[in-house]
């Protein structure tokens, strides 16, 4: 997506650590009108797969979730983040490994709201490792549900998870993947 | 606002301890439809204050500031929370009480995204005891921007929040005011 491998280029700002500063524009300050574009995109992507949900997990998938759904104009659900195991039976749950942090996590969604008759699609902001969209694929098939595949605003191609779930038969589509980046270098986006 | 008035008394289930579980619609599951409507009235209210900025707190209150950020085309930005204090001299940072849990957090925000020159628009989904909103107000005042104002989604008439906010002369509009609720006798609002 041109618009936004713009915007990365223009206001993206890489750091030690293969982290990609996009605060001002996608997950802290949220450009509304760029997420529009997103939205719409995704829409043009998924458009055909029969999506009645859209997952994500809190906080900065929330905002790209809600402003996609309006395009398929199906609810969105975020997956919470919990540190604590929580056994409650009404809840399906996945543990996603954090690498950032050296920890794991809890990821809870009700059990009211995936179903076997749900197809749903799974958006998020980043993809890197791949293990917080594994937990939510998780959730997916504990529901019984069809997935129709992740859209994600960002893939960062030099790290392992996009390959891996695309190996495994998910769709991943990815609106920006950048396949090198570095503080004194730049951001290289791979070719469409 | 009588849509969601209905919303609330079709599908709010209410809990002991004061709980008010809107899972299904607004903060779990997020009915984007509902969302617009929401976001609609927002911008009804607030449209002519200049707003340039529409702050919320994660993680339930991102979604609705996001789709209510479309109506009046300025940027969202949601304040993060962190349990540890964090001392970087290039964010703003507040301590919010939490009565829930006992504890109380931090919520930064980055000073790059408010400034004297804007004119900042909070929402968020619920107000309570109202010490989340204590925190976002404080973070725009640090700015020196100016507040529009509050969109609070439901509002718990019978808790101090609101009438303590109102008495400091911050403008807060609820889109649903529950005035008294219980297990047994249901949800009553507060007429307009």
């Amino acid at each position: 997506m041109k618009l936004l491998q713009e915007r990365i280029q223009k206001d993206g700002v890489v750091k030690a650590g293969n982290i990609l500063k996009v605060d001002s524009f996608l997950n802290h300050q949220m450009d509304i009108a760029l997420y529009q574009e997103i939205g719409r995109e995704f829409y043009k992507l998924f458009k055909d797969c029969g999506v009645t949900k859209i997952l994500t997990i809190e906080a900065s998938g929330i905002g790209i979730a809600c402003v996609t759904a309006q395009f398929f104009a199906v609810p969105a659900i975020f997956a919470k983040k919990s540190k604590t195991k929580n056994i409650d039976g009404e809840i399906f749950t996945s543990t996603v490994e954090s690498y950032t942090h050296g920890t794991s996590y809890e990821i809870m969604v009700s059990k009211k709201f995936l179903t076997p008759e749900d197809t749903v699609l799974i958006i998020d902001d980043f993809l890197a490792k791949g293990n917080a969209l594994l937990g939510l694929i998780d959730v997916v098939n504990q529901a019984g549900a069809r997935l129709a595949g992740c859209g994600i605003v960002i893939e960062k191609g030099f790290q392992e998870g996009g390959k891996m779930l695309r190996e495994q038969g998910i769709r991943v589509e990815s609106l920006a993947i950048v396949d090198e980046m570095s503080e004194t270098k730049g951001i290289r986006f791979r070719e469409p």
